[in-house]
């Protein structure tokens, strides 16, 4: 099985640059899990005529063609209305659909208008997933062995039926029968993208199913193995020795398999072992306690944050102490562990993690550039502080060692909570 | 001058979802306000064939076609041999371009392979945009009134070279002689989309030159005015009545004209006035502070922010009342108005924000159901506190309601110290 998808978003606001597409790689990571390869993707305006030619040539080129947009009630919307034009489909009005529309105006009291009912016809014979968070929904149009998919544009809406409706359908489509694809993320912290590929680079090169491959995110890497083969169980088998080779030589610096971030394993190890952690935060204001809450739940691991920008702040709530800070300068290893310290005492947690440093543009010193950042991390009976240079000296990066400096901090809270 | 332009983002890395195309809606938006209209954007892998199939098609449709990715040393990066290769260019060196990357290299102490010398490599006669960034230069050719720009893949190097030397060079092009384009933002929150719409309909329905678009945000709205005209002066001038306009309707709605964000006014009022601010955060969590931090300078007119998560922190550190947390519950306009002023005394700041709500998933009551948020924004004579329901009833929407929160906190603010 080598199937190739397609992916064109329709959208004007898109071209005006007005929001960004996240649909696209939303489904593309999707997509490379199930090991259905990419070539092209497109965005095109709300344009009869330039999205169906645009559609023609995806239709040539690809075994699975996925759009997003252009499902709306008015005039604009032309996306089904193009397909159904391009694949000569005749169209019916799918019932679930009318009714479920017509349930969504009433809760809401708003009237539907006749233009509605528009959202609710699709092609004869089309597999329709009925949307959950909004009135389109989506379709998919099987004809001659190629799969049309047509999605609404909100990522809300869009993301949810493809992963719970789109491909668990596309999965009992005869092209899966003879192979199952499946694939596990490793996600690593604390060492680069090119320090990975040269500890694992037999690894990488010589393994083709699985497949080892590599991914730099922002501060982090991730490796991604996938195995094909004709059952699921069978491709489990065959990652298992790929996925305990690189635990072997990566050990301490993956955080987690198959997790979304740093934060998600933060919160879920200090629930399972009884823990609560708190932050004192100068360089990242705030952007480390607002990572830890994000993750529902996380109210029970997490009762206190300081964000102590200023030196009498940090004094007088954090009990640094102003000898301190004169003597060593806000952005030091002593107060990094003060803060750390005193945000411990005042909110009673078990963990606390404590970040100062110089995010810049300003700021910084020969000593002392931009880019320096003191993190900490202690307990009742343990400290870990650590000194890290930030900056690429490039630009602006101010929002780079703000993320950076966030990274290294849920990392330390990890590694010091690991042994409690 | 109706130019066309097309962008085509190069990268195998973005076929598989890793990294979201930030580059494409940056140059759209940038375009968009030099009245270039834009009607089919891709994105391809790094394949040399693919690519210059596609490459053709642009340079058939557009006038400008717009090239991000693979300009890099590695043999994957081919955007410029193939684009060379169509326009059957002679290159050379650039010797600023390849002097650049070797002190580039030197500054790092790391040595330069002959790969990198690749980089340097340009089409004879192009206009070479050097990289203060990264290493591999910009381009731009000129054929048959046709331009081909290539432009670096890092955000953090195409974005500083698009806006400071693309532009200004496309602008000195002959295309642009008889006709200037301005365009202003003005950045709207409190209100909808569709009630702007309302109060402006007239004037977006009758306007073509200046025209008036609005554009929905996340929890914002954008009104873009454009105007094209002969010169410059003539273009502002224009728009000025268009604006005024749009001042008499929406007025306290507006809060500001060309500016980033609320974070970034708020910071800028603060400053002007000097005046300092503080936050106490228990449903956002950190991201009120987050926001006012990540503006450069921040740190004048912000010293602390407390993130009081659990109720016993609000009590100890911010002085909230146990009998009131407990008689109407910590998501109540009693506790959110006693965290600001708590966090104002504490901090002896000018003005104060708090929040206090339910994110979800969970924590929802009938009374208090999740979307449930007060926020209050203090002074020493003043205090204003607000309920607010921010669900919109469907899906996950922990982080909405976290960023809606954060928006209306800092909306408070400003408008708490307009009178100060």
């Amino acid at each position: 099985m080598n199937l190739t998808a397609e992916i064109i978003c329709v959208g004007t606001e898109l071209l005006l640059g007005d929001i960004v597409n996240t649909n696209a790689p939303f489904i593309s990571r999707h997509l490379a899990r199930l090991g259905i390869a990419q070539y092209h993707q497109s965005v095109v305006g709300d344009n009869h005529a330039r999205f169906k030619e645009l559609f023609a040539q995806a239709y040539e080129r690809a075994d699975i063609i996925i759009t997003s947009g252009g499902l709306g009630p008015t005039y604009d919307d032309m996306t089904k209305e193009a397909i159904c034009d391009f694949l000569r489909c005749k169209t019916v009005v799918n019932d679930e659909s009318l009714s479920r529309m017509q349930e969504f105006f009433k809760l809401r009291g708003r009237e539907m208008t006749h233009n509605n009912i528009k959202q609710a016809v699709v092609p004869e014979g089309a597999e329709v997933f009925q949307n959950d968070n909004g009135t389109a929904p989506g379709i998919c149009v099987e004809k001659n062995g190629k799969y049309v998919i047509m999605l609404p544009g909100p990522p809300r809406e869009l993301e949810p039926m493809f992963e719970f409706q789109v491909i668990p359908y596309l999965f009992m489509q005869p092209m899966f029968d003879d192979s199952a694809i499946l694939s596990h993320n490793i996600r690593i912290f604390g060492i680069g993208e090119s320090a990975v590929e040269d500890k694992l680079y037999e690894l990488m090169t010589q393994n083709v199913n699985p497949s080892v491959a590599p991914y730099a995110k922002s501060g982090e890497v991730l490796l991604r193995v996938t195995a094909r083969a004709e059952t699921p169980l069978e491709a489990e088998e065959m990652m298992k020795p790929v996925i305990n080779r690189i635990k072997e030589c990566l050990g301490e610096y993956i955080y987690g398999i198959d997790v979304d971030s740093l934060q998600e394993v933060l919160v879920e190890k200090l629930a399972e072992k009884g823990l609560k952690i708190a932050t004192a935060e100068s360089c990242t204001g705030g952007l480390v306690s607002k990572r830890i809450t994000e993750i529902p739940g996380s109210s029970a691991v997490f009762d206190c944050g300081i964000c102590s920008y200023a030196n009498e702040i940090k004094n007088k709530v954090l009990g640094v102490e102003n000898e301190d800070l004169k003597k060593y300068g806000a952005v030091s290893d002593t107060v990094a562990l003060q803060m750390a310290q005193g945000v411990l005492k005042l909110s009673g947690a078990d963990v606390a993690v404590s970040t100062t440093g110089i995010a810049g543009p300003g700021g910084g010193t020969p000593e002392k550039p931009c880019g320096t950042v003191y993190i900490a991390a202690v307990t009742k009976n343990k400290q870990i502080v650590r000194r890290f240079m930030l900056s690429r000296g490039t630009g602006d990066e101010r929002e780079n060692i703000r993320h950076l400096s966030t990274m290294n901090a849920l990392s330390m809270a990890l590694e010091i909570i690991k042994e409690i």
